[in-house]
């Protein structure tokens, strides 16, 4: 089996696979992918899945990736949400106040952190939130001028979805920025570190024999490259040939979809 | 009645004194502020309201202002609601997306202009709305990303209320601009001109002859500075002394509030 991998990729022990646009698109997987992933694990790769988004906890992600078909065990799984929780009880954060959907709720309940309101609120953390309200923003505010810290588990501007892009954490993040004069204290996703360094650590990855592969420049490629890992770009999401051609940062290597690394598949 | 009024004021012909923070805070009138109004209209100074809040239509204003006692007139009124439509219609822009309140929806529609769906819109107004919903902002991106004109009410990053602050207008454009990657191109609110200048013309006001008073640096000063109108600063609204005595932009009076402008009358 392990001919199937083009020879590029063969020196790589770890795969860091991003999610939306690497893996999937909405609910549809990208042609080759889930064969990919299963040739890289017959190689005896190392293949962990991350994403920004916040929406789904570590076992939701478990069940949307199987019932596509792709072979995945809980313990590859590096969502946001799991990030989080478990970034906030690393630094002792017990009440929290939650701009977001079940799945940042549910990964911050496991982790044993209580959910109050504004008032008793040690900490704000803002996710992709499609049923946010004025009131949970008025709320989350308060927590902001009381002194909470400001936690985002991303700051992805846009939350692509099948038939265009819906406002993503980012957009809330900036609405409380804007009102409150504050910027997050701590921001979870790519392209910040904390997610490729929780990787890294505990699956006992060496940086230079690790290649992250997504489909954004601004935080697939940048967060990969602050920590000295190679860096693949995927044309199968978000970034344009025309965006990639006029981005300052570069990723070390350019693929059409993730099928690009086997040797038989074309693009 | 005119020897009431401190010498200083007496050259000024008109008077644009912005609201909250002026004339009242939440529903409460702020002491000596409907006599001092009074007096510059007996006088014969030309008394113009000006406000940011786009929450209520003229007539809103017009009844909340009588309810609390001001001596008050329809066409004395200028806030952002009113001057959002009146531009609109100006610039021939017909079909509407809102994300605001019923004042700002019932002002348009009193210009003709026709609220529609995101689809059909060629234009996007937003204002303070305390219904927004994550379904209003993605229409509102839907609208953005297809080209419509990004017209705000104003950028306000907060709204004032009796027992702290709630998310502004500002707040929500702040959104839209990171989920879109743009910014508004009419910003109608101060520290834009737009509103002074109307006020100006239609009340054939003399720049040099005219005072701003407001209790913001960043609009109400700002936007005065900006036309060269004289301002001046109450600090019975949102501007404590520290942040004057540390703001590089300074007003040409600052008064504890509007009563100061009389004689009799101590802060």
């Amino acid at each position: 089996m392990n001919t199937k991998i083009k020879q590029t990729f063969l020196p790589f022990k770890g795969f860091i696979l991003d999610c939306d646009g690497v893996l999937w698109r909405g609910d549809k997987p990208i042609a080759g992918a889930r064969e990919a992933v299963k040739a890289l694990k017959a190689a005896g790769k190392v293949v962990v899945f991350v994403t920004n988004n916040a929406s789904l906890s570590r076992n939701g992600y478990l069940e949307k990736m199987r019932r596509m078909g792709f072979d995945v065990s809980l313990g590859d799984i590096y969502c946001s949400s799991y990030v989080t929780a478990r970034v906030l009880r690393r630094i002792r954060v017990s009440r929290v106040y939650v701009v977001g959907e079940e799945g940042l709720v549910e990964e911050l309940e496991r982790e044993g952190i209580e959910l109050t309101d504004p008032q008793h609120a040690e900490c704000l953390v803002v996710g992709i939130d499609r049923h946010l309200t004025y009131q949970k923003l008025a709320d989350a505010l308060k927590c902001l001028n009381h002194g909470a810290l400001f936690v985002a588990t991303n700051e992805d501007p846009t939350l692509p979805v099948e038939d265009g892009v819906l406002p993503g954490a980012g957009a809330i993040v900036a609405a409380l920025e804007r009102a409150s004069g504050r910027k997050p204290d701590v921001v979870i996703g790519k392209p910040s570190s904390t997610m490729f360094e929780m990787v890294l650590e505990e699956k006992r990855l060496d940086p230079s024999k690790t290649l992250v592969v997504g489909d954004r420049i601004d935080t697939d490629i940048a967060g990969a490259k602050r920590l000295g890992i190679a860096a693949a770009l995927v044309l199968s999401g978000s970034t344009t040939l025309d965006e990639l051609s006029s981005s300052p940062l570069k990723p070390d290597i350019v693929l059409a979809s993730l099928s690009e690394i086997l040797e038989e598949v074309s693009a």
